[in-house]
């Protein structure tokens, strides 16, 4: 099996210190606040971020101590591929959120649509950028009833 | 430096076995078509992902020999931040892509909107909802000088 080794590269400051008190996704509480320390070193990575409104957040699912293959999704009480969820207990823990970019600050990048818990170790972050990352006709799978109004 | 290790799920097999073949992005040449195949114990995982669209996989930069806190794009000759632009070269190396889903068979993802190289290790694989990944409205900084038409 081929391992690879990464570093963090940040950490999270959130209100959210249990996975119990978090919204589904952060976009639907959008007065809630958060921010990304880097370490040292990794300030400039941020230079022109500041022009975009939104970031991709790559982060490690730290508090998650088991890895299954499949899983039940917060939003219903049905096992799924642990590929077709956004669980953390999944192969490698990698998340991944769209964020609201606010205010950058040195090392600090402000963000809100926060759903990632306190002190969660990063690795990396990307812009968002529209004519890449968004596929407004989407289809949603199992997700889709759960969001029809 | 707090150190995380991860192994490969699975290796993406595409027509483009060099950076230089690629589109800027999967999307513009639709026609291009790939799939990941996943290692031993993983195909379990995809049950239900063919309920989706898209799937969001990320990847190690496999190709990457270097790492930068800034770096250039390929769509202009200027220095950015590293975590404003999408280059390979950066902390950790790691990749994401929307590709479209098209069909899925035992451990088999095959997939078009295809940017990712030959032999690429994967990660990770998540679907792509809409209620949480598309930002419509989304401004993107340095890149929309490229894209308004």
């Amino acid at each position: 099996m081929q391992k690879i080794t990464m570093t963090s590269i940040g950490i999270i400051h959130s209100p959210y210190k249990q996975v119990k008190d978090m919204p589904i996704q952060g976009k639907f509480k959008p007065e809630v606040k958060a921010y990304l320390e880097l370490k040292d070193g990794y300030a400039p990575g941020l230079k022109d971020l500041d022009g975009f409104s939104h970031a991709i957040i790559i982060y490690y699912f730290h508090k998650s101590k088991k890895e299954g293959v499949t899983g039940k999704p917060f939003l219903e009480d049905k096992e799924h591929g642990i590929f077709a969820i956004r669980s953390p207990h999944r192969p490698n823990h990698i998340g991944l959120s769209v964020v609201k970019i606010e205010t950058i600050e040195e090392n600090k990048l402000h963000f809100t649509e926060v759903d990632i818990l306190d002190q969660t170790p990063v690795l990396d972050v990307k812009p968002y950028i529209k004519y890449f990352d968004n596929r407004e006709k989407a289809i949603s799978g199992w997700i889709d009833k759960h969001f029809k109004s």
